[in-house]
């Protein structure tokens, strides 16, 4: 079944190399109404300047980074997140996405110990303002440079220890298309799906982290993949991350174009 | 505990610049008494130069790619990996390692029920000519290109198919320390692992293919990884497969004492 155009949310880090306003004006442009802004990008009235030109925020990228080697440093990490948190406020969405690692020194057991740590001391803070919290699974080949949780059972495995209403879990569906557990974990995911990511994986991969391709250019198998995910009970906004630095080549109107077509199209 | 310098086995692939007899000569100097050779190296009397120098085979690379659009290639793939099998008993090896993969279109469903199929027809004849076979799981971010075997789980399914003795899995330190389930599936395929191979996950990971660090180089822990696989009853050789296209910058005498060193340090 044809994905519904207004479900189409621009992931900001898709055009790394605009600032907020030129995003929001090349969204509002190309008629997209939904936008999720990384917090490098925030300005202080960013709330206000999305909301000025018609858009809503889906999501607010990124909280997370638990684990550090001291105490100090992961008091500073949750300082952060509690920022993050306010912020995701304050653009007016109730979804702070978490990505959950890196391990300081290659030690998984202890980071993954500390990322169920940095969780539970931070949701009674987000409760409170408002934000549920996303548990993001990352591909594997991340595992070194941003998280310790690389599959959706993983994820579950963390979200299922709090109310479903403060946090769930994000599918992207590059970091898990790969896993043979995918079907089963997404169906144990009904209730927890809090975003749907959407990119696809280019044969072959220039980059690990900035290769990923347009919907409709890789080898995932998309439109199935919105069906389990659906069939999960999630309809909400479905994000459009493309990690990929020839977007910077585009002009935005021309990228949006892309987006949106790649988005109707392929999805 | 520290490794028996011993069960150094060398990966020819980590020498892909070096011929077969020039990896035979270097491995003999530099006191290294067991190769993994590739078969697009080999020459008609492999077995015989790797014997004469004193050397023996751990294993034959590689064997496997059962998907293919037609049944015709899937035919061609088979009579393919009967010239492996033969290959395999020719270089003194009882042990094809064999990579389920890629996927022709995406269609990752379709692919790994061709893979269960290719093994099926292959098993009978690699057993009538004392060649067991090994699946390796690939690291997820091969799904693409390699390998649509990408967990240690999945690739117990498939060995736990067939007898022990002619099917069981190639555990690699490089594809699989990043799996939430490692411990519970090392216990899982006691008596199966039929080959252990280590590299090291470099931070950055400069290339998807070709971009390992030797041992003691990244950030998986292999000594505690090792005691795993022992302790799931693999006391066999270990291959050393530092896929890496710098190596080919040093002289071959340099590879060879850096692969002896990291290994005894650091495996």
């Amino acid at each position: 079944m044809s994905v519904d155009p207004a479900r189409l949310s621009f992931n900001q880090i898709t055009a790394d190399h605009l600032d907020l306003d030129q995003v929001i004006e090349a969204c509002a442009e190309a008629g997209i109404g939904r936008l999720a802004p990384w917090r490098h990008k925030l300005v202080p009235d960013a709330g206000e300047r999305i909301r000025a030109a018609g858009l809503r925020a889906s999501s607010l990228c990124r909280g997370g980074f638990f684990p550090a080697p001291s105490a100090a440093e992961r008091r500073e990490r949750d300082a952060d997140n509690r920022t993050a948190v306010d912020q995701a406020a304050a653009v007016g969405t109730d979804l702070l996405v978490l990505v959950c690692g890196p391990a300081p020194d290659g030690d998984l057991a202890t980071a993954r110990a500390q990322v169920l740590e940095g969780i539970e001391t931070l949701a009674p803070y987000a409760v409170e303002h408002g934000v549920r919290l996303g548990i993001e699974p990352l591909h594997p080949m991340m595992i070194g440079e941003r998280s310790v949780v690389v599959t959706l059972a993983q994820a579950l495995e963390l979200a299922e220890r709090f109310d479903p209403v403060e946090v769930g879990v994000v599918v992207d569906a590059y970091h898990v298309w790969w896993d043979p557990e995918l079907e089963r974990q997404l169906e144990r995911a009904a209730g927890r799906i809090l975003a749907y990511h959407v990119s696809d994986w280019l044969v072959p991969t220039p980059d690990l982290l900035a290769g990923r391709g347009m919907m409709g250019d890789g080898v995932i198998d998309l439109p199935r993949l919105r069906g389990l995910v659906e069939a999960a009970g999630y309809d909400g906004p479905i994000e459009v991350e493309v990690i990929n630095t020839a977007n910077a080549e585009l002009p935005a109107a021309e990228l949006m174009a892309r987006v949106s077509r790649s988005f109707v199209e392929s999805s």
